[in-house]
């Protein structure tokens, strides 16, 4: 069901959309300071998904909104919803110091520190000029809102790093503060690009948050699931900086005390000032598959796999406001693809 | 005439507006995650001059508006001025890997690159909230497009550092998109605020310019004057850095060719690969002390403050549309004192 194609026919059925979305993407990456579009063309030859941008997309479509002339709101305020996101990846780059985004070298190793911190902020505030024309108060609104969300949930993760008596409450709002918001967000906008109704904006925000929710949940279980070495992200980059996931969680709580010394010595460690990069490779190597053979143990995977399930069905029963339609089931089937795409 | 009051004196006249500015100030600083706020109220103790916020009521209250009740609305966006200004300052210590400002420990120093990252992504975030809550399309896009120039300005100073075949008109694209678009857009929402005419709204725009740009050719002046040790900033800041500003452009337009080597060697080794922190300290400040004698020698801060001087000029034209009060006298006063701080 669904199955690994299910993003590629949203992406197809989406299209046109996706192709006018691009341009604009591209158009308003423009500055007299080259180095701009030079970071700009980087990251989308890069080239992620598009998940979010699609998400305002589908949701203006699913409301009946696009296909007939001056319909382009939709695909405006998709570019603007991208432009956040990137933001927030090249500055994550910086938080994260990651070398990998995407199984390419991420922007700051090939750009440096300075010019992502100062591309994002320039891809920000792009955002709300884009908004501006858009002019929108409800939009500006909407993604202010989930602008400074994600910016809290990133900075409630910092603090959250390393510390093992982080309560499964507070993992969950880190990753709906970096994640779920914006896909919420994103769905929103979609519906407030074609004048939907109350309900509608309602449905399809909550249909983006249990998406975002699942396929942050998802993701961190790939980051201890080997098979997964071709996906582009890293194995163990988590684990590597000591990010508290829901994995981790459930197999220091489900874990005997030899397991916990374990947990304490490789997740506290970078907490403590000794980071993982102190150790040589192959300890460093041994200390991951241990680790990832204990969060097998324990049945972590698939406890984490259960927790995305639960919001994906939450997400699934948002869509029940909309009439059968292929779109609608391109987004039912995107959700089984999110859940699926670990095993 | 003006002197070192004029600021103080502008202050307070401002006092009651000012007050409630940093009220709400602080009441959006807040957050559910402990950390934001912290380092928010660092930020505001450090204390600068708020002289951004200053310039948006200021130019409201010449517009005639304020002090009748419900009319908040330039307070709200003085605000909104500063939290911009903030964001960037804390993204712009990470980029200079700054450990003082004002004199004080930097917030990145303090509280690491990855809290001053997120913080001025939230801070930026809030700004736009607060501008959604006020409603105005128009400040909305005087805003966004002041961040994205001010990105850009950022960007362009990153792309001339260590470049002494940098055109002056180049660095004063520099200054301009660092400093003073948000001068000239502080002024002007403030018009906006107080419902002005286009034609106020362009003086004060202009006025806003011409002070900014003086503003920073000052600043950059004093980072090469001794006496200023005691003002916050660190001299030799800026030579450190390799930054290119106008004392060193003029130091070596005018300079012998054996001033062009120092130079040479100075300015651009850090765009080598071997930066000023290899050399041992002492060396350090023989360098910076060659350096300092070299601009004396050259005329290159009084040919700075002259530049500075024909800007602030401009910036008092601007003012002559507005009929005299003792609020336009301050601003004049604060003009004079912005460029004679460097006595």
């Amino acid at each position: 069901m669904g199955g690994e194609n299910a993003l590629q026919a949203l992406t197809a059925w989406l299209g046109e959309d996706m192709k006018a979305c691009n341009q604009v993407i591209m158009d308003r990456m423009a500055s007299s300071v080259p180095l701009i579009p030079q970071v700009g063309a980087y990251l989308v030859s890069a080239g992620g998904k598009r998940l979010r941008p699609l998400l305002t997309l589908a949701a203006a479509r699913l409301c009946g909104y696009g296909g007939k002339p001056g319909e382009d709101r939709h695909v405006r305020l998709a570019a603007c919803v991208e432009f956040i996101h990137t933001a927030t990846l090249l500055h994550d780059d910086v938080v994260d110091e990651s070398l990998l985004r995407r199984g390419h070298a991420s922007a700051n190793a090939l750009f440096g520190n300075q010019a992502s911190v100062l591309v994002g902020d320039f891809l920000f505030s792009r955002s709300f000029q884009l908004m501006t024309t858009d002019g929108s108060l409800a939009v500006m609104g909407i993604l202010a809102n989930a602008s400074a969300t994600i910016a809290e949930g990133e900075v409630l993760q910092m603090t959250t790093q390393n510390d093992l008596s982080t309560p499964v409450d507070k993992y969950l709002e880190v990753i709906h503060g970096k994640t779920a918001a914006l896909f919420a967000a994103a769905c929103r906008v979609g519906v407030v690009a074609a004048s939907g109704t109350p309900v509608q904006e309602q449905a399809l925000e909550r249909f983006g948050e249990g998406l975002g929710m699942a396929f942050q949940l998802v993701d961190d279980a790939l980051d201890y699931v080997a098979e997964q070495e071709t996906l582009g992200k890293t194995v163990g980059d988590d684990f590597r900086e000591g990010k508290i996931t829901l994995p981790v969680l459930t197999a220091w709580e489900r874990g005997t005390e030899e397991d916990r010394a374990f947990w304490r010595r490789v997740i506290e460690r970078q907490g403590a000032g000794a980071d993982a990069t102190n150790l040589d490779e192959a300890a460093q190597k041994r200390d991951l598959h241990h680790a990832m053979k204990l969060i097998k143990q324990t049945g972590s995977i698939e406890a984490t796999l259960d927790k995305a399930r639960t919001y994906a069905d939450q997400a699934l029963a948002a869509l029940a406001q909309f009439p059968e339609s292929e779109l609608k089931s391109l987004l039912a089937q995107t959700l089984t693809y999110t859940v699926n795409r670990a095993r």
